[in-house]
């Protein structure tokens, strides 16, 4: 199933970029644009017009959640090696949508209390509520990533920690959140390409850091430790979708596909009164 | 001093709109639009030359407090009637900046548990950290205008929260955070058009609440208390600012401006680099 707004997809990108068997993150070229046969200007009418499609489903999943009819709600989990285009994804996507139908929550390094806790006790008190789309950059796999890269935690704990949030996503998506995970997947030179812009920009000083450049030293090991996650937690209630991320455009209209696809399946409707409604208008028009 | 994005104004919204020494909200005329001398269509394009200027201002505001050298933070308190338009201030103008960069939270009616808290309980833990602009979606005013149009409190209890009020906001102003608090001024007819549109409309429908009405009866208390509470809590370091709100375009342009004329006066400025930028091009080159 395509998002109705987007009209350029020749593939349906739910099934195209979904983590199925046998997925390997290193076949995926992070320049390919798989099923979408339009260019940049395409891409960019397609998400304007993929934005109120958007605006308007989470509108009618708050409305129907607030008939207690509904417990729906969306959790977009987004990962990504550093410069992938996470913030592009909040901006130009996420952003498109009314504030009051989005919690958003980064997830920073963790602080000392939360380190005295499991590591999804942080996590959980940021799930969203029906009727929102809630949104995690970085997210409990952090826990899983730069933990196993880092050595931040002992083998048999990670290993417990694909179980555990294999669990905790079936109980999510049991209480009717649907539970959507993307990886925005850039080459390697790509990143260094646009590091490099960050440091001949005066105005984007303040985004580098110089341990980006050490993170960088650790390439493979974070590719491995993406292939192991999405092979022990990509499941048939929480899959995971890898997008090629060398392309600003095709992220992100990919991802608004995976939302507005997600969205389309809950299929919100505007609920009916729950009251009189030519009672009401005589009694407004007497007020 | 008016925002350098928006053109059309021929008086200064921050003096024009400020609740000053004798203010009377009876002599408000809320189809006003005090000091903009364009009509609906200039002012959607002032609309959007000030969403790109609010939004570097804002990311300013985030990258310099990163640096640690600044704690300035925005925090906008937006107070009105049922259909004035908060929601349309929420999507349109804060709904322009990068969410990344906000902090949104719509008071409801206070839970037993925040019941059994001081009143700025709640209040306190959702002000904005620096570098943010944190709204509130109604506010520590409740506490003052609903409880005291509806006996909610005692009114030795109401008399102290004036007060509490205006500590609490001092001591967020000393600490580097500008309070701007909006009230969004419509008229009871025009009220009443709205809402009777929300019941012309299926799809507004679940927007109506039979008690929308009932509170309608009880518009001069509710004017009353408002009247009080600008006359107790415009102070020097947070006053009140009334916006006429029967136009929603000017509505949305005088919020804009008020925020603008904010940011400009911190006017944050882009963080020089904490690192050698010479040294780290080479080494990111030769990662």
């Amino acid at each position: 199933m395509t998002a109705k707004s987007q009209k350029n997809w020749t593939g349906d990108p739910s099934e195209l970029l979904r983590v199925g068997e046998g997925f390997r993150l290193a076949d995926v070229d992070p320049s390919s644009t798989p099923g979408y046969e339009g260019g940049k200007k395409d891409g960019q009418e397609d998400l304007d017009d993929g934005a109120a499609e958007l605006d308007e489903l989470q509108e009618r999943l708050y409305a129907e959640s607030r008939t207690e009819a509904s417990n729906a709600a969306v959790l977009l989990v987004l990962q990504a090696m550093d410069s992938a285009g996470k913030g592009g994804i909040l901006r130009h996507v996420v952003g498109s949508v009314d504030p009051q139908g989005i919690t958003l929550t980064a997830f920073k390094k963790p602080t000392k209390a939360e380190l005295s806790h499991d590591f999804l006790w942080r996590i959980e008190k940021r799930v969203p509520q029906p009727g929102y789309i809630g949104v995690f950059d970085r997210s409990q796999y952090e826990d899983v990533l730069i933990a196993r890269v880092r050595g931040l935690a002992e083998p048999a704990e990670i290993e417990r920690r694909y179980g555990a949030i294999n669990d905790f996503e079936k109980k999510l998506s049991d209480t009717g959140t649907r539970v959507l995970k993307v990886m925005l997947h850039i080459s390697s030179d790509e990143q260094r390409d646009r590091l490099m812009r960050r440091l001949d920009r005066p105005d984007k000083h303040w985004k580098f850091n110089p341990g980006d450049t050490d993170e960088r030293l650790l390439w493979p090991k974070y590719m491995d430790a993406y292939q192991v996650a999405f092979e022990r937690t990509s499941t048939p209630w929480a899959p995971w979708y890898v997008v090629p991320a060398n392309h600003k455009w095709y992220t992100r209209l990919a991802v608004q596909a995976l939302l507005l696809e997600t969205l389309e399946r809950v299929d919100p409707q505007w609920p009916a009164a729950t009251y009189d409604v030519e009672a009401e208008k005589a009694r407004l028009a007497a007020s």
